[in-house]
């Protein structure tokens, strides 16, 4: 007779292996669908990231339609179109119909995509809520009809189960439709599928987004820019940061012949030379096998690896978003908030993290309609995919929270957490691998690396706010001088004339030695088809000034600008123009014009003033000329300038005129 | 000649299937190993987590010991020990070293672990960080010697890889010992393996933890209770929240013969006549197949299903902790800071999301040494685990943040977000699934029905603590009264008889009249082997009074307890006792005691006072008995309170005092 089974067996009999769409379908809230406005976020975000991935790669300039259509309470049907290279046959069901299925996961270069889960997730649980299939029409060029599958996910086995397999005549030349109904909810506002393609549009301006929105409503997004971002280039891993295990298997896999040429030509960074120092300091002849290179040896080559000093990692995987475009889908979401102020949008050089390259941009604007006692608004972006949800997760949060930003002209409690102020902040992170804290990709995982780069692109955006603030007071203060000068002196000069008997003298040496600034003055005027920037040149100093003024503004802008006067010098790559204007009399001033063709995407904002010579404190309207412009400057102006600065205070016949007296019953002071 | 392939082709090519280990060992920071002090907390965590579970569902009582070992630079040995049943020999490969495999998963009652992903993650991350095996020893009762395996994860297959298959001379009866070697930082403070195993053994008194520490120190947590939890019992899935596709599967691996057995027998809830009902109104014949519910007919099902009136989620498959080792839990962690005030903790009824029930508990303290200008302390858990990371991302913070705690007593900017204060709160969320926001389990995600429990448990626990503030403050200012009582009134009473010259008045009514209040106060005295609570209950009215006091104490307690006098009732399976009090004049006091026997674990903080028939203002010390006891009073004696009470104010005899005066010098003022 059997005796019963024990507990050990009991809760062996238990045992079973879970397939990952089992999974998955369980705990669908770590892949975004925990609440139903969630769930269609997520599914449209999976769709139209994929479509903007694939047409990347194939070099088209993405145009991407997504219609969401009510089909009863709390049931949508949202078809995602894309007019990418579409996809074989043969691939549709693993790709739409299987977890963990992909051709981004084991590739090292930047994508929205990196898991192989995402348009899955949004297919289980579409069959999960509505027992519908996902409907999927692609066609391929090649090809001249179209393919029409329905699938379903087999949970049990992490399977597609085809439903229907037929071809159809293509309304494109090339592109794929997927078609979901699911269980979830349309919402407007925080959080909503609008919020979320409004953030695709700034960070991916060369994409045509239109969504058709279940009451009908149509909202276009146009593309800001014709060029496609650079592909990024499929770049080998870099040692740095590389775990053991992970040299262990690239070891094993390599096809180069000895352990040398697989630290040269496998990994990222190793040049021959530093290959052959680490390989003596590590004691491992050059030319063993790569596989042979096992256990401690192992250990002490990774050892050798970290220890050596390497090239840094190359960013040619990652596709930064740029200055230019960051400045301009800022201006593009803001729209009427007008700021008062656009930071020069920091991007970071390329670090790397477990062997894997990354590096942070971020863009910051004040003031304007932005609310003064709130938050700071936060936008978050990971490889060019707006992160609308788990704020209170994400490295990016903390990073801001961990700047002490009242040294910057903002409020925040302690110094710490977000801080108040009528800001925003974006941050973008670029990565060939970001550690997301789960599947939904919604947050980025704390990492001692990022978040140094965090902190410091930070405070670079946020020493150009306080600047900005400095300079924006000492503005204020200029403004009362002149007010005060034009009011006040002209009849203090009157008066005291009549009462001595004297004819009322020059006040030009005293508006200017209470002035001493030099002011450039932009302004912007539109005409049918261009645009005119006007630029006035003021020397509000009491001597001559030989200005030298810079202009820098996006090489694409440059190219459809032209300048009068003719520019001095110029470099087109850089967007870089300058001026030496004509020796300026105290109150003396210069006019020049820049003039763009269409299209009218321009503004005062776009352009960067720099001038030469003069230093920070005599500027007002520009600032000085970055360290980093290796322009050479004709010696005979810069002595000039110099002489200028030099020369002793109070030059002969200036002592006559009794300014003192008129500043001090004017209640001003002089600023040096 | 062939063509060159074409964009489609040449992406198709790059499409590939993707191991789940491989997927885990890219997203390490999604199961918890994103930098070196969680990799060493997330690794004892789920070999911990394991024991407990499996120590639980064999009915042993745990006793595990964690020993952590530095072997170098970032490096540690950490092997974790229990006493449970052990694992056959046949299971270790998989269980240890085998992602998405596991007896909990498929199982539908309250788990620690519930995904199959844990400890093998830990291999995983082991594995790849230091390239050396796990090591597993396990006993099983049945067999006389342990088994001894090591083992790496195949991450291309997500399979284990046995280096090492051998037998040992077992050093105990039955349990399991996992030994890893990983890349870690030991930190001792927040977020440490240490706070984790005390709240480990806060919500779970039951277990018996011991920790090595790598400098050697051992800290040991004792049991706080004998008794085993009960085992929550497998339940079928409830109606409530299921998904389409989820009965779909449901009906298709039904064994039932009918679609109306289905319901009764493989779901939750379902009476047999609810059942009838509820499928006439879907218009499908009871004796329907179950496979045979399909399409629309499955959908008309889940409406009635939805629409019924259902009984409501068992809970037998939960396991709350209770408020009595909530309490006392607390009382153990926050030893020295003493607190002033242990709310009631709160327990809700079990609720259901998505065809799984979950209780919430909420336990809150107030005073003490707790920092009065901080942020309120969260101690979060789920199914008996504490969550150390991402409390900004866990829908426990959020539902704390949403209440308007200002309305309670405690600070809070502009009524949401963290209050500030000194208190504490343990939130508890059990379920037989937790929705957590990623593989880490260290969040708990957003959701509407789990939210709504929250914030009720939330707002009872408040109330209990504005109830107490009111309370304390009427305390101090009959602590006032007393002492100006005490000291101002007899010197006026000579001074004025003085002057009069009369003989000095009984101050009795006076002093009674000012106070009005009937006080208990409850104090513990020591003995070697016993505790003793003396009790004194003082009438400070101007009237005579019969005092019903009640005591509450956890039934564990009361089968310890001896009393003197004896009680005129007991319930002992509610821990009870009750006591009518003889008359007591004004200022007449009235005593008794409580003794309990060894472990001398008490404490008064253990003790409820309650007192009948005299309303909320007039007691100090004790509470009005709660409506929900119904305990039979004597007639009369709720007759001679109401007596007392409704007797018209100042009884004959009182007038003559001039008390007023006494006051009005005094400056103090009658409460009523």
């Amino acid at each position: 007779m059997p005796r019963p089974p024990t507990i050990a067996q009991q809760l062996a009999s238990k045992q079973r292996e879970i397939s990952v769409a089992e999974f998955f379908e369980r705990n669908r809230q770590i892949l975004g669908f925990d609440n139903l406005p969630r769930a269609m976020l997520t599914t449209v975000k999976e769709a139209v990231d994929n479509s903007v991935d694939v047409c990347d790669e194939a070099r088209i300039a993405p145009e991407i339609s997504v219609e969401i259509a009510k089909e009863g309470e709390d049931r949508f049907r949202v078809a995602v179109t894309d007019n990418g290279p579409g996809i074989l046959r043969r691939e549709i069901p693993n790709v739409f119909a299987r977890l963990l299925y992909g051709s981004r996961f084991h590739s090292n270069r930047q994508a929205r995509g990196q898991q192989g889960i995402g348009i899955s997730a949004a297919v289980l649980y579409a069959n999960l809520t509505t027992a519908r299939p996902v409907r999927i029409v692609s066609r391929v060029e090649e090809e001249d009809v179209a393919h029409v599958l329905e699938l379903f996910i087999d949970t049990q086995k992490n399977q597609p189960r085809v439903v229907l397999d037929d071809v159809a005549l293509p309304e494109s030349a090339h592109g794929t439709k997927v078609e979901l109904v699911l269980k979830a909810k349309y919402v407007r506002g925080r959080q909503s599928v609008l919020e979320y393609l409004r953030g695709t549009a700034i960070v991916n301006p060369h994409a045509r987004l239109v969504l058709q929105e279940p009451d009908g409503t149509r909202v276009t997004f146009e593309r800001a820019t014709e060029e496609l971002p650079a592909v990024p280039k499929e770049t080998p891993p870099h040692p740095y940061g590389l775990e053991l295990g992970e040299l262990g298997s690239l070891l094993k896999a390599s096809r180069q012949a000895t352990v040398s040429e697989f630290l040269v030509k496998d990994l990222q960074g190793v040049s021959a030379r530093a290959a052959k120092e680490l390989l003596v300091a590590a004691g491992i002849p050059g030319a063993t096998k790569p596989v042979a290179v096992q256990g401690d040896v192992q250990e002490r080559l990774l050892a050798a690896l970290r220890a050596a000093p390497l090239l840094a990692p190359s960013s040619e995987g990652l596709s930064p978003i740029g200055a230019m475009l960051i400045k301009r889908g800022l201006r593009n979401v803001l729209g009427t908030l007008r700021p008062d102020f656009f930071a020069p949008p920091v991007t970071r050089p390329a670090k790397v993290r477990g062997g894997f390259p990354f590096l942070v941009e971020v863009g910051l604007v004040y003031g304007g309609a932005l609310p003064v006692d709130e938050p700071v608004q936060i936008l978050r972006f990971a490889n060019r995919v707006p992160l609308l949800f788990q704020q209170g997760a994400c490295a990016i949060t903390t990073a801001i929270g961990s700047v002490d930003w009242r040294r910057y002209g903002l409020e925040q409690k302690g110094g710490s957490g977000i801080p108040v102020g009528p800001a925003l902040l974006l941050v973008h992170i670029a990565s060939t691998k970001v550690p997301f804290t789960s599947e939904a990709k919604e947050a980025v995982a704390e990492d001692p690396e990022i978040d140094r780069e965090l902190v410091l692109a930070l405070q670079a955006a946020a020493r150009h706010l306080r600047t900005h603030l400095s300079r924006a007071s000492r503005r204020e203060f200029a403004g009362e001088k002149f007010s005060i000068i034009q009011k006040i002196l002209p009849k203090l000069a009157e008066k005291t004339s009549h009462l001595v008997g004297k004819p009322v003298p020059d006040l030009t040496p005293v508006v200017t030695r209470i002035m001493d600034v030099v002011h450039v003055e932009t302004g912007l005027t539109q005409e049918a088809k261009t645009r005119r920037v006007p630029v006035t040149v003021t020397n509000y100093t009491p001597r001559p000034r030989v200005v030298e003024l810079f202009l820098e503004v996006a090489p694409e802008l440059f190219a459809r600008a032209t300048f009068a006067p003719e520019p001095d010098g110029t470099e087109p790559a850089l967007g870089r123009a300058w001026w030496t204007l004509p020796k300026l009399p105290p109150n003396g001033r210069s006019e020049l014009a820049v003039t763009f063709a269409a299209p009218c995407d321009v503004d005062a904002d776009d352009l960067d003033w720099y001038v030469a010579g003069i230093d920070e404190a005599r500027l007002l309207g520009a600032d000085p000329l970055p360290g980093d412009w290796d322009v050479r400057l004709p010696r005979t102006v810069v002595e000039a300038a110099e002489a200028a600065e030099g020369a002793p205070a109070g030059a002969p016949g200036e002592e006559e005129v009794d300014y003192d007296a008129a500043e001090a019953s004017a209640g001003v002071r002089d600023d040096d």
